[in-house]
C-alpha cells in the first residue's frame, strides 16, 4: 500500500536512487487524451539536481521511457507506465555510509523497520523517487488544464527570510523559482551562505490551484484538504502544512477569519478555497515547511548499525536548501490528488 | 468513500446533527479483547458540548448504544457498530439559516456540491459527527495501550498567546485541557473575552504519542505523518498540521535540524518521532491549529441560496474556542491511524 | 476490510443474528435522489424467512430503520446507515450448540481463526446479514433503472431438476422465485422431499441484467465478471458462480461458443454480456450454486471445542432449499457490483 | 484501480502486447528474503507461448528485468518492479483487424469502452499481460511455501473429455499439465483435432492449495472463496469457477454434502476448504472454466468499427486450448490472493 497514491488517478511509484531504474505507474488516466511530453520533460527538469545554479552539481540525465498505455502518443486508458534508468551511479561514494546512520535521514527508520537497507544513496528514500512524481503530476496538470485548473508552486520562505508580499505570476522564473519579491537576493544569499559553510536551510512553498471548481473533496474523511495535506506530507522532508490562513488562523478572531460574502463572491480567501473540507470555487493555498537538507558537510555524532557512536560528515554534493527543487513535486503531488478528486466528482454528475 | 478512514482499522460513520442517530462501524478491532466502555464513555464526554465552562452550554446526553461485534463485553473480531441518539434537537432554531450561508461553514460548499443540503444544525458537517471519532478513537488507544503507547493532545495556544513552556504530564485536568504553563489564566480570560464580544477564537493544539515503537508508517506514500496529516486535518476547522520543529524547520539550519544520536539514542527529537516517514521510536509529536469558531453573533455579510447579500448574526450557543473540545478529537483521529500502522507492522512480523 | 464492498457505491454491515441489531451503510449513494421505500420493503420481504411457505416457519419482522442521509425522503449525498432490530430471539435455542461445530457451518472455521465465536444463530455468519445486503441492493437497483438497467434473479434448478425451458419474465410470481418452466412441480415436490426427510437441498440461482450499457468493467483485474464473481461468492453457501455459457464452455468448440456479430448487433450470448472484463450492451447472465442449507435435523456426526466426536442433529425450522431466499441476495449483490462499475464509468464520461 | 489486485500484497501490471514493455510492481512484499529466480523464470517458462507442443508455435524470450526492491538478490521491502521488453512483434499481422472485432474477444467492448483500442495482438487484454501475473505468483508461492503451503493447478477436463479419477501429485510432467488419468490420450487428441480443424476447444483447470492453515479470509465480503474467485475470474477467458463439490452441491443433500468430522479431522472435503468464507486447513480446491481460445481460422461474421458486416478468418498460431497454458496464471492467481489473505492474518496474530 505504501507506494501507491489515489483512488481513481492513482500513481504507483518503484525503484532506489542507485538500483537499475525508478518509475511508476499512473492507473485512471482517461482514454484518447494526446500526451504532452514537453509538459512532463519541463517538469521533470524542474526537479533534477543542477537545474539551478543554487542545487546540487550533481548531474542527471533523467529522460523518462514510457512503457504502456500510450498509442501514437495518445493514451489508450490502459495504466500508463515508465521508468528512468539510473546510469553511472558510483555507489563506492556512499561505502562509509554503508552501515552508519545519516542524522536527519531515513537511514536509522529504514533499519529498524526492514532490518535491511539500500544504503547507496538513500535508496528508496532517495529525493529521486520524486521523479516518477513529477511525470505524474504533469499528467495530472494536463487533466486540470482540460477543466481550466492550474496548479503552480514556488518558495515564499528560506531560513528565516519570507517574501514580505508578492503578486502570484507563475511560472516563477528565477533560480529560487520564488515569486517576485523585495526579499528574493536575500534568500539567494541565504542559500549560498549556508553551502559556504558546509550547512543547510528550509524554507516554505506556496502553491496555489486556480480556476478552482466548488466540489472537490468529500465532507469527512476525504476532505480535499485532508487528502492534499497527504499527498504533500508524502514527500520527503515536507514537516508541516496549512490551508489559507493556517496556522495564522489559531491566533484570529472568528470575526476576522471567516470569509464574508457579497456579489456573489467571498470577499477574503482565508479559508484557502475549503470549507468542511469539500472546494469552494476559490484558489486553493497551501503551504508546506521543507525542512533543511539533512546532508551537510559539518561533522555531527551518529550511532552505526552495532551501536557505537561516530562523528559524520556527509560528502558529496547535496543542495543547500531543498525546498527549491521540491516545489515542483509539491504541485505535482497537489496535482494529483486534485486530479483525483475531480474524476471522483464526475462519477456522480452522471 | 468519503466516510471511511484506515486500511486494517476501519472507521465508517454516518448521522447528521439533527437526524436520527450518528454513529459508526469500527471493523478490523481484534478478537478476544474486553472493551474499556469507561475510555470510550469518557473521551466521548470530553468532547460533549458543556464538557467545560468554556464551551457552549447546550446539553447533550450521548450515550453510544454498541449494536454488534461485541459479545458479553468481548470483542469478537466482527465489525463493532454504535449509535448515539439525537434527541430533543430544536431544529427550528436554524429555520432562519435554512437557505443562507454562515461565514466560515460549508453550507456554501455543501450546497455546492450536492445541490441539497441538511441545513439542521450543519447536518453531515456538524462537530457532532466527531463523536463517532471519539468513540473509536478509545478503542484504538486501547490497541495501542496493549503495546505500550499513550496518545495525549492539550491545548498549547489561544488566541495569539502560546505556552512559552510546558511538561507534558497527561490527563491535563484543566477547563482548557491544556498542559500547565504561565499562561494558563492568559489563555482562559482569551476565551472569555471572546465569547463576551460575541465573537470567537483560535488556538494549537498538541498531540504526542509516546512509549512508541519504530518501524510504524511506510517508506512513500503511506508515510506515518502523511497518514496522521490526513488523520488531523480530515477533522473540521484544521487548517494546518506540522510535526516535530515543523513550520520552524524552514527557519532553521540543518546543523541545528538534524537530531544527533549518541549512547544508542536521539539526543533531540526535531524530527517529531518521525523520519522518512517511518517511525523511529520518539515521541510523535503533532500540533494542529485550529481555526476560530465560524458561528458568531458579530453580524457578517453573506449570502443567500438566490445569490441575495445578507448580514447574518449566528444565534444559538457555540463554542467560542473549539480548539479546546477539538483536542480528544485529535487524539482520537491520531490513535486511529496509528493503530491502523501498527496493525500493518504486525501483518509482516510474522 | 471484511465488512466492506465497493469502491464508489460501498456498503458496509455490521451485525449478529441475535446481537442488538444488524444494519449497515451505503456511503456514495448520490444526492437529490427519492428514496423507493417500497422496493426496499419489498426486496427485504422477499428475504425474510416465512415469506414463502416452502421456507423456514420462523417469523421475522425486520422493518428497517434508517439513520441518516436521507431528508424529507431525499438522499443528501452523506452516508445512509439503517438498522433492524433483533428482537425475541430466544439464544436458549442454541445452547447446546455453543461449543459444538455444526457440519457445513462456519463455526469451527470462526473458531479456529478468532478463538471467540458469537454462536447464537450463527452470529456475524448468520443468514440474518444479508437483510442489510437486500436494503442497499434496492437503493442500488434504483440507481441501475434511473440507467434503464434492471436486474432479476430466479430458481433454475433445485435438486438434480433443472428448468429444461424457461422465458425471462420477472417477477417470478410462485413459491420459488423461478422462472416458468415444466419442472416447477418437480422442483416444488424436491423441496417437500427434502424438508420431511429432515433433510435439505442444493439449487442454481440464475440472474441477468437487461438494458444493459456497454463499457462497464475495466480490462485487467476490475473485470465486470471479476468483481461480479466476488459479489455473489460472497454470500454465505454459494460455492460456483458461472458467465454465459460458463462451465459449459469448458466443452465447447471455439467456433460454437463465439458469440459472432451481424446487423449491428450479437448473434449469441455466450459471453454472458461480457468480453475481455467490459460490458457489451448484452444482458449480463450469471448462474450461482447454492449448496444445500447445511442445518439438517438428520443425526451428523461432528466435533465439540475440546477435540471430542458426538453426534449432532440441529433442531428449529431451517429452509430446506436456501436457494429459494437467497436469489434476492444474488440480485442485490449483483445490483451494488454493477451501480459501483456505472458510477466509476461516468467518473470517465466528464 | 483496475490494473492492482491484492490488500497487503499488491500486484499492479502494465503493459500491451505489442507495446515497448510488459511488467509489473509488487508491493508489500517482506524484506530480508532471497529472492527464488529459478521458481519466476520457471512459471514465466511454463506460461509462454511454445512451452507446449499444443500450444502456439509463436516464439518469445521473455526474460524479466527486476528493476527494484532487490538488493544483492534479497528483497528490501521497497516495491519490486519488473519489466518484459517486447521485442520483435510483428504489428502488421494485425494490420487486417484493425478495426474489425474478433469474435469472442475484448476488441469490441474495449472499443465501445474507450472510443480508442491498440488492436496490435489484443493490447491490453492480450495473455501476455499473463507473465506478470505468473511473475507475481512465484513470488507469493515462495511466501506461501515459507508457511508450508503449496499451490498447484492441472488441466481436468478439454473438450467433453473430464478425468474420471486422477490423483494429485503435481508438478504434472505431460503437454496439458493435467494429472495423470486414464483420459489423458483423449484429451491431447481433442486438441489435436481441434488444431487441424482450424478450431479450438475448451477446458477444465483445477487448483488446490496445500498445507494449508485454517483462519484465512474474513467472514463477510472478503471471503476467502469470493477474493479467489474474484482473481481467478480476473484471468482472461476464464468463464465459471467453483469450489469443493460447487455446481455439483446444487444436485445434492444436506446430509451428503456436508463434512462430517471426526477423530479431530474432517471426514470429507465438500467445502473446498473454506467454510463460512474463512479455511479450515484442509486443501483447498477451486477449478475453473476457461473458454475455447477465441481465435479461429474457421471464417466467421463480424463487424468492422463502422457497423458493416464482414467475415474474419484470424491468422496466425494460437493456442488451440487455452486451459493448458492459462493453468499457471490460474496457479499464480490463487497464490496471490492466498499470501494477502496471510498477510492479513499475520496482522491479527500480535
Amino acid at each position: 500500500m505504501s507506494s501507491t497514491f489515489g483512488r481513481l488517478f492513482r500513481l504507483t511509484t518503484f525503484g532506489e536512487s542507485h538500483g537499475p531504474a525508478l518509475g511508476g505507474i499512473v492507473d485512471g488516466f482517461p482514454a484518447g487524451i494526446r500526451i504532452d511530453m514537453d509538459r512532463i520533460l519541463s517538469d521533470m527538469s524542474r526537479r533534477r539536481p543542477g537545474s539551478t545554479s543554487l542545487g546540487t552539481k550533481r548531474s542527471e540525465d533523467d529522460i523518462p521511457r514510457i512503457l504502456s498505455g500510450v498509442m501514437d502518443g495518445v493514451s489508450t486508458g490502459a495504466p500508463i507506465a515508465f521508468a528512468v534508468e539510473n546510469k553511472a551511479q558510483i555507489s563506492s561514494h556512499y561505502d562509509e555510509i554503508a552501515h552508519t546512520f545519516r542524522p536527519g535521514h531515513a537511514d536509522y527508520s529504514f533499519w529498524a523497520k526492514y532490518g535491511i537497507r539500500d544504503w547507496r544513496g538513500g535508496g528508496r528514500s532517495s529525493g529521486r523517487e520524486t521523479l516518477s512524481r513529477c511525470f505524474a503530476g504533469a499528467l495530472a496538470k494536463q487533466l486540470l488544464a482540460m477543466k481550466g485548473i492550474s496548479v503552480d508552486a514556488g518558495v515564499i520562505a528560506i531560513g528565516g527570510i519570507s517574501a514580505s508580499s508578492y503578486s502570484w505570476e507563475p511560472p516563477f522564473a528565477n533560480e529560487l523559482y520564488a515569486p517576485d519579491c523585495p526579499e528574493l537576493e536575500a534568500m539567494r544569499a541565504e542559500v549560498e551562505k549556508a553551502r559556504e559553510g558546509g550547512d543547510s536551510v528550509g524554507g516554505i512553498i506556496e502553491c496555489r490551484a486556480r480556476g478552482m471548481v466548488p466540489g472537490l473533496g468529500d465532507p469527512v474523511f476525504d476532505k480535499a484538504d485532508a487528502i492534499l495535506a497527504m499527498a504533500v506530507l508524502s514527500i520527503g522532508g515536507i514537516k508541516g502544512v496549512e490551508f489559507g490562513s493556517g496556522f495564522g488562523a489559531a491566533a484570529m478572531k472568528g470575526s476576522a477569519n471567516n470569509d464574508q460574502m457579497a456579489g456573489g463572491r467571498f470577499l477574503s480567501n482565508n479559508a484557502g478555497g475549503i470549507l468542511g473540507g469539500i472546494t469552494t470555487g476559490e484558489d486553493i493555498i497551501i503551504r508546506a515547511a521543507a525542512k533543511p537538507t539533512p546532508s551537510i558537510s559539518i561533522s555531527q555524532m551518529t550511532m552505526d548499525e552495532d551501536g557505537n557512536d561516530t562523528p559524520i560528515s556527509v560528502r558529496g554534493r547535496h543542495d543547500p536548501c531543498i525546498a527549491i527543487r521540491a516545489s515542483v513535486v509539491v504541485e505535482a503531488m497537489a496535482a494529483i490528488a486534485l486530479a483525483d478528486m475531480m474524476l471522483i466528482k464526475e462519477a456522480y454528475s452522471g
